[in-house]
């Protein structure tokens, strides 16, 4: 097949105007299909079902470390959701701080603490413009956090082996201002890239001006394989065990895309000294988390077989789907020159790359005929993606009969804005 | 009878002796008995098992609002959890936020969202010292929050009305870096005492020379009557409705102390303004709280009618554990002049006034003989009571027998404090 960028351009308009017939076809139909969102479908819900019939009033709520888990108290979580979670993370329980609902929020408590009372000399609050580096495209919502609090957020590019290291080593050895850096390093959101060995080694590794530096490392996809080819991450906390990093990295999780977003339990790994930091804020923040739900999780789970047998049940639900998005993509882009994309072994998202200054009209193209993506933009720092190229597209979300539908709608956009764009 | 301080110093003599013996006996048992701890006992938190299996794989998790509660979204929570906390608390639900697991985090986190963006021109943390009211006795946690960001905390003398109002309408009227103040209006912690209508009334009518002040209104014991006669609370958004402090009241409450502690909903009501900027902060925060946690309680209780049937069942538990602390107090200390105490509706605590001086040695006493109190002075701003004399039992925990025996200690050691101090 020739590249769109070296076909005539009367047969770039011939192909324009099949495009756009099929595309106002489809937009005739009204539909109503969303690719957006980074959310398990039903189908994957009901894995969970069980769950909620776990605890009943014969249960006993005493466990080693409580008295009644019904009752107040544990601020730390239960020991054996420490347990749990530390198996899952590969760290030991004593550096697992078990909390809410949400792994969004630990990370924001853990940013405020460290705005409030710092990790160095001076809180973070207090040492006038700090930065945050932000491996682009990235998680929104990381960057979300770091600019509420007034941090100014670097783009960093992600290559394939994770974010591009020179620029990461250069970036913290010259400026002190620079506090942090934002990590999904298996699975990345949105491009699913797992960080290579090197890139932990050299992170794990960082020489940072800032003596207050830290790495967030949120391991959202830890175990969320979606293929027979899983990715292997290695343990960041193994490397800088006994190096004077050890208090350098924290690192979260969640059950959210385990067991239920709405209702699952997060966890934080961190050194001894982090944890003795973020419990000064916790102590006065809450009396402790909803610790039923840690042994509802526990109890349903029993061990770490117990969550990656779970896990595969998942993958059942969401293999066919990527499958049928790369498949898609493959089959209407490929050899065009017009995009490039992913295939990922696991996580939640396939990312692309249309051409340069084309994805905000591919996105606005797709709302028109009725099918919402992730805004453009949305996976930069300030919503600004200096290319216009990238688009995060959500396949577990929507039932398969409408994930294919917008697929189809999805790759005439593409198709249509790469004409405009080289035909104007 | 005679009070301890119209009695001859050789009389006391002989009753100190007395005690002393009574206390040594009781010491030898080495017992370890606990009256610190504002916890329901397990009575209490077994009248709600059957909360727990009220979620089945059945259950339709579909709601008005949701497309389904086992997912993300709804940050400010169901509608149907908002229905049910507006109804106990008598508010609109439209003004309703239901967060997570504890009242405490939400007013830690609206602290901190103060501190942060502000509700007048600045923010908090960009206006110097600021200063907080704290009504004393009074709730240690509520003044720890405020502490821990760098707040002033100021007493405010309580009354058997609520916090002593000229103070307030004065300072508030003086002091623009007075930002609020603490209240619990309903059977406080740990008085019992409800503020009275005329209280509700100057609160809700302050005019603070800071347009950004708040009143914290944690509404804890709202329904958390322990007999026959309780205490009615006017409803201060009724009061303010209309007027030009309508923004300035923000209410929590939670069911911690009605379903579990450690696994309950908390909820939140404020004006529309003051909803959204909270969520300003909340949207960065998280996605969302636990949705099938609030589907759970609201299908368990159903509406407002089930909440109040559930507090009876409390009521049943609590009722005879309060007498009877109250009636040792009376039995053993009335008439001595040595001590007064409250005879609270509802709430959690008996507070205590010992004779000035003697708080820190009766706590003191009754941890050597195996009885732990709340820390003296924790009812007040930096844990320093002035005139070192209130001390908070809680009787809601401990197992009955214990309570007795826990009492007759308490009640010998608040004596013998009392005859030292008046022979010395």
């Amino acid at each position: 097949m020739q590249t769109y960028a070296s076909t005539d351009k009367t047969t770039l308009s011939e192909e324009y105007k099949k495009l756009s017939d099929a595309y106002a076809a489809f937009k005739a139909q009204g539909l109503s299909l969303n690719m957006a969102r980074g959310k398990p479908g039903s189908e994957q819900l009901n894995i969970s079902n069980d769950m909620l019939t776990v605890l009943t009033p014969d249960t006993c709520f005493k466990t080693d470390d409580c008295p009644d888990s019904r009752n107040y108290g544990n601020l730390d979580g239960l020991n054996m959701a420490k347990k749990l979670f530390g198996d899952i993370l590969g760290v030991d329980q004593k550096n697992v701080f078990v909390g809410g609902n949400s792994s969004l929020n630990m990370m924001f408590d853990t940013i405020a603490c460290l705005m409030e009372q710092g990790c160095g000399d001076k809180p973070w609050n207090q040492q006038g413009t700090i930065k945050f580096l932000c491996p682009a495209p990235g998680y929104d919502r990381h960057f979300g956090v770091t600019a509420y609090f007034g941090i100014e957020n670097i783009t960093v590019p992600m290559t394939e082996n994770g974010p591009d290291m020179d620029i990461v080593e250069k970036l913290v050895a010259e400026d002190a201002s620079i506090k942090g850096i934002w990590c999904v390093p298996k699975y990345s959101n949105p491009q699913g890239i797992t960080y290579s060995d090197e890139t932990v080694r050299r992170l794990a590794a960082l020489k940072p001006v800032a003596k207050d530096f830290r790495i967030i490392w949120d391991n959202a996809y830890i175990i969320h394989d979606i293929n027979g080819t899983p990715d292997q991450l290695l343990n960041i906390f193994d490397v800088i065990k006994g190096t004077e990093n050890e208090d350098m990295v924290l690192e979260f999780c969640s059950t959210s895309k385990i067991t239920f977003p709405g209702a699952g339990v997060a966890a934080m790994a961190a050194s001894e000294n982090n944890l003795a930091l973020l419990k000064k804020r916790y102590q006065f923040q809450t009396i402790g988390y909803d610790k039923l739900n840690m042994l509802r999780h526990v109890l349903y789970f029993k061990d770490l077989d117990g969550v990656l047998a779970h896990m595969q049940k998942h993958r059942a639900v969401l293999e066919p789907r990527f499958k049928m998005v790369t498949d898609t993509l493959e089959q209407e882009l490929a050899g065009l020159g017009i995009a490039h994309w992913t295939n990922p072994n696991g996580g939640y998202f396939v990312s692309i790359d249309v051409m340069d200054g084309c994805a905000k009209r591919v996105v606005s193209l797709c709302k028109e005929a009725g099918v919402v993506l992730t805004g453009a933009g949305a996976t930069y720092p300030y919503g600004k993606d200096p290319k216009d190229s990238n688009i995060r597209l959500a396949p577990t979300y929507p039932p398969v009969e409408e994930l294919e539908k917008a697929m189809a709608i999805f790759c005439i956009c593409v198709k249509m804005a790469a004409i405009e764009q080289l035909t104007k």
